[in-house]
């Protein structure tokens, strides 16, 4: 019998070449180790609340109000609840046409677009048009709308950062495009070299490729590098100069560990250049619920804005959107909570700011904490966290660890990654999941466990390397940056 | 300056090539009349709470505390809330890895996707795997994320019925792959034939068309009609014969007004049939919140349920389906909750029967005033709505109204559409948007409004109906079934 539509040699050839590590064979390893009753620490994907982070308490109030309106007819209500909040709760339910369960515009709710836009132009200083604010369920839906909307075919190219968080390799291949790789500068703190880029573009051509677009991530994941004023000013007259639509993946804005490097959004460097470049560099911004000092990861919700993006491809891409009918609404509101904060003076304010302290804080000394650690391990160095949540060590390994990989039919870094499970339960996601330059290995681990455990995990990741290291050491040298 | 990257003429034609009218012209026309602050009857989509229907309490109670568990810390809890809603909602957060605010599980959570297999044994009579069932944000992204896991290219063809709700031709436009046509009989009651089947796949490979799958809508939407055992029996033997996936889009399954057609499941039909066809078909078969008496369409929850997909295939969904890291987890918790209902003896067991009884009685009678009342305008004919949310009318457009429609550059559906828009303010989609044969018009509408209102919006329709008729008349006669 011939194969049928849903045996693998019928698939889709783009479905089979998508490649996540974030889920992938570390992560299904992982899980079933936990399965089986280990104990596990799952710092493959920053998912903040898995790891203990509690929510803050008052958007939870609001959400879960709109969720049981009826509450706010009972007399109880305010036993359980705040005024502010049930306040709040008025204002959003306001705003929806029948509540959590109706689907908003397929743009989202425009009240939330509205609050979107008010705290754009309060971060950067210039306006932002609501019509031009699309609500999605968590940042990712929206790239993927995004590329799915630029890329035609294998012969479109996609300028993406190597290492990269895989969303970007995953969707290109789903949508038969092409990754064009630039690398960040590891030596350099993960900066990104403007000459590079340009070599990148002129290989790219060479072979036939249209490079449409670039991506960029700042913060940046896995590398956790915040990207200055200037540079990004080089970023944005490149893309005008070589006419490439620029991608901001901007979800990690609040996650800043180190003073000296503020975020600074592509949108307001690119307003604050004036034309030409300021009018005709397309720019899609994109931002989320699930990381900040939030991490609601578990409600999808996301936005994005489009610069310079004329009004017909606005349609289309609201067309495209209206086939999935509308965004989760719970999430919107989650959306417009995060970017029309309370204010001094609410009741609910001093515990609110309070809470988010709390956790930005603790980020703060974790990324530290884990910086340290890795630098303090036999061949590993780890560039300082300056923001979002990874740390992304370069892990040195003998030749006589990678001789033991190919024997095992593993890439080295995997084979590393596995090793590193089974030993401690810090379940990681290898650097080959990311891209990295040839011959050299890192891992990948969130800064999100607990703080109270993380001397502990330190300690055991650092026994479990320097274990692997005397077993493998050859003193004929190592693996080198 | 050569066009940019997201300048119209640069996108990907797929996108262009998408059409989706149910968000089309008549309710972007509609939307605007709004804001001028016109009264719109939404009935373009099947939205319940957009137009009064009440949440069931019970579920709002669950999630609400899902939302804020540290509710369940209070003392005054017990006050706002029943223990049974209490205990649900511990239930439910045990499950999670984090709450509602970490991601879950790719495919969704394990706890409710075992809920869902058990509903599906207890429904059809055979024991269900829950790893082949993953939870979506809604039915349509589980759809989509099927479609395109199928579709490799112009050559691979999905048969769909016509008329169809367009989230599949619009998918199918977006992945790039072939619409393949069948027509559902309106003098058979929107039944389908066979034959008919048979002669559409042939005209497809004649065009060297693979066709790989069909997709039934049962019950059917926007026709309404419920599919026989028998005819079911029929569509999985062709489905076997011809070599086809079939994808059942059953999310209407609780809405059913006419007691001598149940719902039946395609699952339970070909289970039903034994082997050969009961271990060959591939089934993949669809289901959401936001429909039946929930209507919770605004939270985006669904399921799909895979039949004789094998393990690699399998892996491939599940690995496309990391990407975009996981389903929102509340409407996972509103699946558990419909899967699993109140059981008599629960506190909240009256309440919950008298509100859902109380739904879907009325969208019952709702049924029968629409289409009573539709059949009794001039030049208007329709089937009675045995299941789903709407009704659709042929309208015999006089060849006069036709005319007039070309001056004005519009479809005459579009037309008639339009004008009743403008005159009453109910917001239809005109059934070109669904497809029909070629010379014969319709609009959908919802049966959603409210009972109370029902009999206003129906006058207003016949008043309108009859002076368009009377305005067209040429007494040269009407274009004909």
């Amino acid at each position: 019998m011939a194969p049928r539509a849903l045996d693998y040699e019928s698939l889709n050839e783009n479905v089979k070449k998508v490649q996540y590590a974030v889920r992938g064979e570390l992560y299904l390893r992982a899980s079933e180790l936990q399965k089986e009753g280990k104990k596990i620490i799952f710092t493959n994907v920053g998912n903040p609340h898995a790891l203990g982070q509690k929510p803050l308490t008052f958007p939870r109030q609001v959400v879960a109000l709109c969720q049981a309106p009826f509450l706010l007819d009972d007399p109880n209500v305010g036993l359980l609840f705040p005024a502010d909040a049930i306040a709040k709760a008025k204002h959003y339910l306001a705003m929806t046409t029948g509540g959590l369960g109706a689907y908003s515009d397929s743009r989202g709710m425009p009240g939330v677009r509205k609050e979107v836009a008010d705290f754009i132009e309060r971060r950067d200083g210039y306006p932002s048009d609501p019509e031009l604010i699309f609500l999605t369920d968590g940042a990712s839906k929206g790239v993927m709308q995004i590329l799915s909307t630029i890329i035609r075919g294998e012969s479109d190219g996609v300028l993406v950062p190597v290492p990269q968080y895989p969303l970007y390799s995953a969707a290109i291949s789903l949508f038969g495009g092409s990754l064009v790789p630039y690398y960040l500068e590891e030596t350099e703190n993960w900066g990104l070299d403007v000459n590079d880029l340009r070599q990148s573009v002129a290989q790219a051509r060479y072979k036939g490729i249209t490079v449409k677009a670039m991506v960029i991530i700042n913060p940046g994941n896995p590398t956790g590098q915040c990207l200055s004023e200037a540079n990004l000013r080089e970023i944005l007259r490149f893309c005008y100069q070589e006419n490439l639509a620029l991608l901001g993946d901007e979800v990690y804005q609040q996650n800043i560990y180190q003073d000296e490097r503020p975020f600074i959004s592509s949108r307001k460097v690119l307003m604050g250049m004036g034309p030409p470049i300021s009018k005709e560099v397309q720019l899609v911004s994109f931002h989320t619920v699930s990381k900040g000092y939030w991490g609601e990861c578990g409600q999808r919700g996301g936005y994005f804005e489009m610069t310079n993006i004329p009004p017909k491809t606005v349609d289309e891409i609201y067309k495209v959107a209206s086939v999935s009918l509308s965004p989760n609404v719970p999430a919107q509101i989650f959306m417009g909570l995060m970017v029309n904060p309370l204010k001094p003076g609410n009741i609910s304010y001093e515990q609110f700011i309070r809470e988010s302290k709390g956790i930005i804080e603790s980020l703060r000394r974790r990324a530290r904490m884990m910086t340290d650690g890795f630098n303090s391990c036999k061949n590993v160095i780890c560039n300082f966290t300056e923001g979002a949540m990874y740390s992304f060590p370069q892990i040195r390994l003998p030749p006589k660890a990678i001789e033991a990989a190919k024997k095992a039919g593993k890439v080295p870094d995997v084979f590393y990654c596995l090793k590193l499970l089974e030993a401690t339960g810090i379940s990681t996601v290898p650097g080959s999941g990311f891209g990295q330059k040839e011959g050299v290995f890192h891992l990948r681990t969130t800064i999100l466990p607990a703080e109270e455990e993380m001397p502990e995990i330190m300690a055991s990741f650092k026994k479990f390397n320097n274990e692997f290291m005397e077993q493998y050491d050859d003193r004929s040298g190592y693996s080198r940056l």
